[in-house]
């Protein structure tokens, strides 16, 4: 049971705070199976976040963008062929936040148990890059950098609101492609991410087959079906039906934000990005001193603590981000006739990680595109992660794969 | 093509609506199939919604109600032993319809298929009784009756709203009971009900195990854990969201109801029901002439559907009822220390229909339930429903089970 609570704690923000990992519950539980003499600490590999420029992008949908920016990070160097580059992509919440810390005893990047010098993704070996995607959802974050709905719009001086263009996972690519063409990369090693970074590695695999040598998708999907579309769908309707919505116009001045549509939003993104096993934790108790058989307005603690969660990640969030980065999840593909016509495009060899007890993208999902993949004679490994967060566990359960990705990139 | 086009258009509506079946989609491919000469139309059986009144009923949480009424249906004879009843349980948004029709001509109930003469529970052999159950959704349903949040509270001569009591699904039991009592009812050699229904089966196995010969519990849960807890919270959230809502005080003359939050409430009990084969009828095409890869506020036409079946379902439901009949789900065996100290007092014996593409009680809940009563030696039989609707197929799809039901009921 200790192991279990410390596992809740440490998740309860780790997921949905990009800035605070699981590595630091993940310690604690290794310390207490350590030796008494404790172990040297690890050294810390620091990052540093940076700005990427662009102008005149023209979106997959014909719109304009005159200006845009976007942050990201690195570790390594790039060797003088530009072919030792990894490109890691961000989940729904996250940002480019993969690896590393800010600064000494900080907390570190959400996957830095693979990344970093001698880890599985070697930052003594690669070139690894991690941005942040256009609309991306954490606008209140000092770290994160985005144009967005959020963004001032040039052409009038205020926020675009709901007059920013639709974007899709596939102009997140293209500005990842003018970012690493600017650094210099030719080629990339590997392209890893999990979710929705599982979809940025799908497309990055079959517009730029030539760019891409390996594919790792992590609790990923070879699409998104009318299925998901709707839950998508059934995901941003809060944030539509708040009265301080008001079709994206609430950046003025003395306006207040949809807080309770966007908490309400990350409440059904938190809850079915985990499973059972994680709520068991939690029990049927209810809120302390609250009775849930006598009072129809008390709770249960699962409740309170979906909404406390919730709220807190609403206050870094943007309602309206939310909304443009829903839309492009559903875009995924939107340029091919199908996964298979996209993915017979790739020529990479590919680790596929998909979750045994996934809500968001259930197993099956990642079963039917591995065999997509071989039906297609591409060459696929898989190993499914197991684990009591569900989704998440692509998240913080992903040292589960580390002796598959070391595998993946030994040769 | 034409038998998913056809099971769609039938199911649209079937499962929203209670009085809605699915007879006539299978009856349309049923005659796809048939020979040259049309077969003789079945013999319809005729039901009769009536009304059955109780007072001064304690709830399981303590309060009183003064007055209350259901309404219910009957089939078949009951026997002088009282011992040949049957007792047919409902789903979240369901009523007593589950058998035969009101008029010649009108939709059957939606357990049609294996309710009536001759049917797999014969209502030659069988006196079979179906209620509607306390705070049921389709208050503004001509034909259901019910006591709840939308009923006078007789101690101010306005509706209840929020100071309706709190009820658990182990107060329906216990009103179903005093129906049953009234009607001469000494012994349940079925009870048997779908979702919610299955919930209400297993409560009364272990309430009144000395009653209930049999129990068929459809796409059933022997649980509700704190990660269902959080889904039924979801499914909910969206009312209280509402500003028409008001606490629940929203039935005085020239208020509107909470309508836009029924809606999306619906919505997400709609789409959680069913499965991703079933969506794959609308593939990824827009509404029409929408393009949502342009244009923010365009849809996929699975939203646009998703929008209007629950827009539709939301016309003749309740928004307070629904909250409390969340709550009621919420407090499944809330009186027991757990599932196994419950099920310890039945002495029924069990048939269990889980789906296998079940998302509200996915599968492993059905199994870990049948493991529940063989590790107690119950005699307990499984048969797994299997289709495109999901959770549905227990509502829609039961004629799968009917020669395991004839089986449970030979002896």
């Amino acid at each position: 049971m200790t192991t279990r609570r410390g596992l809740l704690a440490a998740t309860a923000l780790s997921s949905l705070l990009p800035r605070q990992g699981r590595a630091q519950g993940q310690a604690q539980g290794q310390a207490q199976n350590a030796a008494p003499t404790p172990a040297a600490p690890a050294p810390e590999l620091l990052v540093e976040k940076k700005v990427f420029e662009f102008a005149n992008y023209r979106t997959r949908g014909g719109a304009n963008l005159a200006a845009g920016r976007i942050g990201y990070q690195t570790a390594g160097t790039l060797n003088a062929a530009g072919d030792n580059a990894v490109l890691i992509e961000h989940f729904f919440t996250g940002n480019s936040h993969a690896f590393g810390r800010y600064a000494a005893g900080e907390a570190p990047g959400y996957w830095d148990a693979i990344i970093g010098p001698g880890k599985p993704i070697d930052t003594n070996r690669f070139f690894v890059v991690a941005a942040d995607c256009l609309a991306n959802l954490n606008v209140r974050d000092a770290r994160t950098i985005t144009t967005g709905p959020a963004s001032v719009n040039p052409a009038t001086g205020r926020p675009y609101g709901m007059d920013f263009p639709v974007v899709s996972i596939r102009d997140f690519v293209e500005v990842q492609k003018l970012l690493l063409e600017s650094l210099g990369v030719k080629k990339l090693a590997l392209v890893a991410g999990g979710s929705m970074g599982s979809l940025q590695v799908v497309e990055w695999a079959a517009a730029y087959p030539e760019w891409v040598e390996r594919a790792m998708p992590a609790i990923g999907t070879g699409e998104i079906d009318a299925w998901m579309l709707g839950w998508l769908d059934i995901w941003e309707a809060p944030i539509r039906m708040d009265p301080n919505w008001r079709n994206g116009e609430y950046y003025a001045q003395g306006r207040q934000p949809p807080l309770q549509g966007l908490t309400e939003a990350l409440r059904i993104v938190t809850l079915h990005s985990r499973d059972r096993a994680w709520a068991r934790e939690f029990g049927r108790r209810p809120v302390e001193g609250q009775d849930p058989a006598r009072r129809i307005g008390d709770r249960f603690a699962v409740e309170q603590w979906l909404e406390d969660a919730a709220a807190a990640r609403a206050r870094v969030s943007d309602a309206n981000s939310f909304l443009y980065l829903t839309r492009a999840n559903q875009l995924f593909l939107n340029e091919y006739d199908s996964t298979e016509a996209a993915l017979s495009r790739s020529r990479a060899r590919w680790l596929l990680l998909p979750s045994v007890h996934d809500r968001v993208f259930p197993v099956e999902y990642g079963r039917e595109l591995a065999e997509t993949l071989r039906r297609l004679n591409r060459p696929v490994e898989v190993v499914e992660l197991k684990g009591p967060l569900g989704h998440l566990e692509g998240v913080v359960g992903i040292a589960q794969a580390a002796d598959a990705i070391r595998a993946l990139l030994a040769h």
